[in-house]
Formats: C-alpha cells, sequence, structure tokens
C-alpha cells in the first residue's frame, strides 16, 4: 500500500465524523492507509436483535463504513463515495465485547471501487471473524452535489 | 399466500419486540402476513450517514428484518431464524419522510428460506423504491438453543 | 415499458449472435422488449455438473446474459453493456427439458443499470422457479472501445 | 490447513471428472488441499461473449467449482455438496491465455460452508486477478440421494 498523505487521513476521518449514524452506534476510527480502513464499536444492548446478538444490520453498517472509506482514500479530492451494492456472508453470530471491521480497496477503478470487508468479534482476549462482505463503492463527481 | 393463523402473528410481532435495535430506529410493523411481512421507520438525523441520507446499513437491517420475520411465518413453531447472508443493491440515496420495508419468501426450504426484499422510501405523497435485497435464512432447531 | 424500436431489438439480437458461449450452450432469445429480455436453452449432458443436473455457472450465464442485454435494450446507441456484479440465489437443481432465463431492468441509472433475473425449469408441462440474480450492469462508453 | 487425506483427494478428483460441464469448458485440477482447490482452463473462442472475453458465467462457473470442491474437501464421507448462492464481483474482462480459479473454505460450518474464490487471468508471464467470489455450499446428507 502506498504511504497516505495526511490531507487525505484528515478527510476521511471528518467525513466519518458527519456520519450520525456511526455516532449512534458508538463506532470510532483505529486506522487509515491508503486503501484499507479499520473501525471498533463496542457492545450495546440497544443494537441486539431478538436473540441477544448485534443485529447483522449494524454489523453490515460498521463493515461498509469501514469499506467506504477504504475507496474513498483512494479517490481524487474532488470526488464523494457511495455504496452501490454489497453482500455480506454471516459467519458467526455477533456476540462479543467489542466489534472491529477492516475494509480494503481489492480494484481501485476509475468510476467503481471493488471492497473486501471482514467483521470481528473481541470477546475477552479471543478474536473471531464473524462476517465477510464484497462491495462496490461508486466514485461521484462534484457535478452531483455530493462532497467528502 | 395461505392464511396466517393468530398465533404466528402473535410470535412474529413479540419476536419483534424483542429487538432492541428495532426500537433504536424507531421501526415498527406494518403487517405480517404468511410468507410477507413489512416493517416501517421515519427518517432520524441520528441514522444518517456523511451526505445526509439514511445509512445504507440502516436501510439494509429494516429490510432484513422484514425478510427475517417473513421466513419465521413459515417455520415451525419451534424453530428460530438466522440469516445467513444478504445483498442489497442500492438503487437511490435513502431520503424521504419515512421508509417502508417488504420481506417475502421466494423460496420456503425445509432448511433453508431464500427471500426478496425490497425498501421504499416515502417523501412527501411519493414513494421510491430505494434498495433491493435477496438473502437466505436458515431455519434452526431448538437444539441450537434459539428461539423466536 | 416502453415499445421498443426495431433497431434496439436488431442491436440486441446481434450481439446475442456474436456471443460464441451462447452459440456452444445452444442458447437462444425468445424475446427482447425494453429492459426485459427472455432466452431458453434446451438440457444437454455435456453441460452437467457431478450430480447430472445443469452446473449452477450456466444457469448463471444464460440469466447474465438477458439481464446484460435487458440492460442494453435501454442505453444509448453508442453504449456498451459490461457486466459489474451479480448475486445469484439457487432456488432447486436445474433439471429439465428446457431452461428460460428472464431478466429486467430494476433500476435504468445513466451509468449503472440494476436488474432482476429468474431462471425457470421446465419439466414435461410444469414450469419451476430455479434462480434468483440480481446484477449491475455498466453502460461503458464507445471510449473504452467496446461496442455492442 | 490441515493435511488432506489421499481418500479425500481422491474423491474430490472423481467427482470433479463426473462434471461434464468441467470437460465442456476444458477445465483440470491444478491442486487439491484441505479446504482449498485451484483449477486451471485455457481460452477458448466457444466461450466469449460478444466482445472477446470469456463469459462471466464461464469464469463464475470455474470458480464455483473450486469453491464446491474447497467445501467438499471438509466434508464427511457421506455429505454431498450443493452451492445454494454465490456472488460474484467482475474485475476486469476475461482476457488471456489461461485462467486459474482458487476456492478456499472461510467458515466451515456444520450445515454451511463459506467459501471465498479468486479468478486470475494469464496473460503472456503477468498474471491479474480478475474475479472475486463469495458463496455458500450446503453440506447435503445421504438421505437427499445425492453423493460425491
Amino acid at each position: 500500500m502506498p504511504a497516505l498523505d495526511p490531507r487525505t487521513e484528515r478527510r476521511c476521518r471528518e467525513s466519518f465524523a458527519r456520519q450520525q449514524a456511526m455516532t449512534t452506534i458508538g463506532a470510532s476510527v483505529l486506522s487509515v492507509a491508503a486503501g484499507a480502513v479499520e473501525l471498533a464499536m463496542p457492545f450495546s444492548e440497544k443494537l441486539t436483535q431478538q436473540h441477544g446478538f448485534i443485529h447483522a444490520g449494524i454489523v453490515t453498517m460498521l463493515c461498509d463504513t469501514a469499506c467506504g472509506f477504504a475507496a474513498l482514500s483512494l479517490m481524487p479530492e474532488d470526488a464523494a463515495v457511495l455504496t452501490t451494492e454489497f453482500k455480506v456472508n454471516l459467519l458467526s453470530p455477533a456476540k462479543g465485547d467489542r466489534f472491529v471491521a477492516l475494509g480494503r480497496v481489492v480494484r481501485p477503478g476509475r468510476k467503481l471501487m471493488v471492497c473486501l470487508g471482514e467483521v470481528f468479534a473481541e470477546d475477552g482476549g479471543r478474536r473471531k471473524q464473524i462476517a465477510l462482505m464484497t462491495a462496490s463503492m461508486m466514485v461521484m463527481d462534484t457535478s452531483t452535489g455530493l462532497r467528502d
């Protein structure tokens, strides 16, 4: 991976900070590299489904955001990022103290970036992969009115 | 679709009520039929991404839940439902006053149910489809300790 | 669906005729409408997997092609179509005398078209859905050197 | 990865040999390990789409088969494997002399195995990834009448 210049890192972190949904679920940025972003989120009862696990939609949201910023980190300064599709395979129930999502760009196309995302549950000292995502991120130009 | 007996409807609604994540996003049940469930959710700023639209993960969560209960409505009484995978195509940004997700069972297998989900944004009087989901729901027997 | 002009229909049929893979599997065009294309393929032993069913990859190929031409039917004359991703849920084993794939455009975007595909197996007089696809088709401009 | 016993390797190779679709596309087994299978296929004009690239359905077929046998290599002797779903992101057009698909099991569940597949195009001396797959493989017991 090429080194990330400080402006791009700041841009990703500021765009993350504007995501109110990330505040709602208590997510934070662990690391930002060129084409790879890592986010974390603590367990919270208010995010659970009927069996007491974190809802698959929340796991997806964390991972989609990690992938989106991984893509944004490789985009030109005047572009914005928009998810066009993702698929998630849920490997194990989302139980644990903390959840970490790692998004990486697999194919940095000029119009479309393909990302691979992984989510891990940390439970006590152990770490287990709970989800696998593939996603397409569109490079939106400024004529759309969107900005990141 | 066959008629839904009242016990199954109650079971779906009670399982929905145990999902704290649904309370957090303000979701409610619009209708429960055999193999088809409809949920709704109002717009809320705390669920937005950086451009002010509802986060794709939240749209996914609503739709996954609609599909999951559509599947549960066709399962034996002693089974629980678990999502094994889903894919979402995001058709338009999630902007509007209210969002409605409709989940339907396309293939009610004995072990695996395949569902099709659609999410619509209501904006003023207009309604527009914003997401398309396909999902696999596993029929879990009671030996897993899970219950719905 | 708007009516399809004869030039667009001819363009789709000619592009189909250039797909040698379609000849190899014995596929033919059943119908072309604006945003909806139907293809058919007879059973052939040389396309089977180890249990004697048509291979999932062949089912996918037929359905991807139906979706691709459904998208092409709505594109400007100087554009070419390229699949960027698809997902297939296999609902039942592909056994039967003939297989019919129906591809439809769900969201005709300017850059990306989202399609829904269904494949049916015909066995004697009965018809059964065996696969469900969602796909993204990119609108490629002529600067890429591609043509349809 | 644990070592693969010779009986399991033979079983995978024999099941592969029964796939007439693999003969039709000229595919062969490069390697079989516990949870990881590699297949190869030469370029052939009869497998091309309208732009002269190998059809996405053929790329998918090769990758699905690699993933299926990767899953089978970890299954009990009396089980058969059946793909329930896959998603493919097409990263680059499939042009080259030879195509290699690598399927690996990411999550070896008792009922469902989740696999990650990658397809590479070899062109002259260069190698490039052209597709990324995630897939679910069901463990079928003998009561279904299926065998591998």
